[in-house]
């Protein structure tokens, strides 16, 4: 099993994270987007929106997106419930990610962290901080009632969350005003397996 | 169960094919988002993310993000596969429509049909026109291949994506240019219980 990342990237974090967790096996290839490695035609075969993280099977089957990734991975899991409501709801956050949190706080990261805060890109920089705190405050509701976001027991919906939000403050969002998503970061951190981001 | 929406959006209307196509019973409650009806205190005590659709079972619980709420109604039916590896190809179609198609077609099409395509918004509609053609280009390659996204027959992923789709050209693309999306249309309109969007 083959994974293509860029380790840099939030949401390559998250496979390796899961992996971690589970004591999942896998070559790790590197992929150098700032290089434009993802618009080469050989990745582009493997992945045509020109995307990573990629998984590639030992078979050659491939999966793009992060998330669906994490879920096919964490199959049969304790990561993934098994109760069909719980498991909506490790969606609901899922989607959640990608729609209303990665775009405003892994874009706002990246343009102060990896292109060094551009002056063509700083009102762009600005436009994101009020989606991304409110994609935050979302959160801090949820995990000022439940331990984990989708109940009481960690879950793959935790990890799709956690790659950008526990490296927000890079994109300009201090958490301090976040004392739930604070404890909830902790708690993370604390599993066994637990690796960081670098 | 309540289904609360709005007909106009793409992404309500996707839970209205699926019920159609599964014959689920439900009630469905308007909601008009020009209106500002997602930001009332009542609603957001049932969606945090002030979004439609919602669902709301009849025990009061609430699941929100239209491609989770897709697939919890759609699990055990043939609209959901149960092999690991087609159900994981279903999330990528879902995780790239909300990532990398909803918000260039959806966007665009919104500022066309709904706003009246503002002066002031003229600059952020052309800039969403390569963004979705990437996205139907991604679309043609896979219907090119298959004759729907996830394999042979019918899934959550295709009418995750056909919310959209179908109605693209109302944010000014024009599908002509692939065909093997029009043959997709074409087999979803014919599918026994299809209702359309208005
Ligand atoms: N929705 C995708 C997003 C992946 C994504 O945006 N990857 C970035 C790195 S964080 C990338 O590959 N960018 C290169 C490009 O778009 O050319 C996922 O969750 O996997
Ligand atoms: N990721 C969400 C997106 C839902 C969404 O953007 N809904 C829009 C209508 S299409 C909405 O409720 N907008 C009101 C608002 O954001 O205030 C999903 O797939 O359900």
């Amino acid at each position: 099993m083959r994974v293509y990342g860029d380790i840099r990237s939030g949401n390559c974090y998250k496979i390796k994270l899961l992996c971690s967790l589970l004591d999942i096996e896998h070559e790790w290839i590197h992929v150098d987007i700032l290089a434009g490695d993802t618009s080469k035609t050989g990745f582009l075969q493997k992945n045509p929106n020109g995307k990573v993280p990629l998984l590639e099977l030992d078979d050659g089957r491939c999966l793009s997106e992060s998330n669906a990734i994490l879920n096919f991975l964490a199959a049969g899991s304790e990561l993934l419930p098994s109760d069909g409501f719980r498991l909506a709801k490790v969606q609901q956050w899922q989607f959640f990610e990608q729609y209303s949190h990665e775009p405003y706080i892994a874009v706002a990261r990246f343009i102060a962290k990896y292109l060094g805060f551009p002056e063509e890109r700083k009102v762009e920089y600005e436009a994101k901080q009020p989606g991304g705190h409110r994609a935050l405050a979302v959160m801090e509701k949820q995990l000022s009632t439940s331990p984990y976001l989708a109940g009481d027991s960690l879950s793959t919906a935790d990890i799709s969350l956690y790659g950008y939000t526990h490296v927000a403050h890079e994109g300009g969002f201090e958490l301090d005003e976040y004392p739930s998503i604070l404890g909830w970061i902790n708690r993370i951190q604390k599993t066994p397996n637990y690796v960081g981001m670098s």
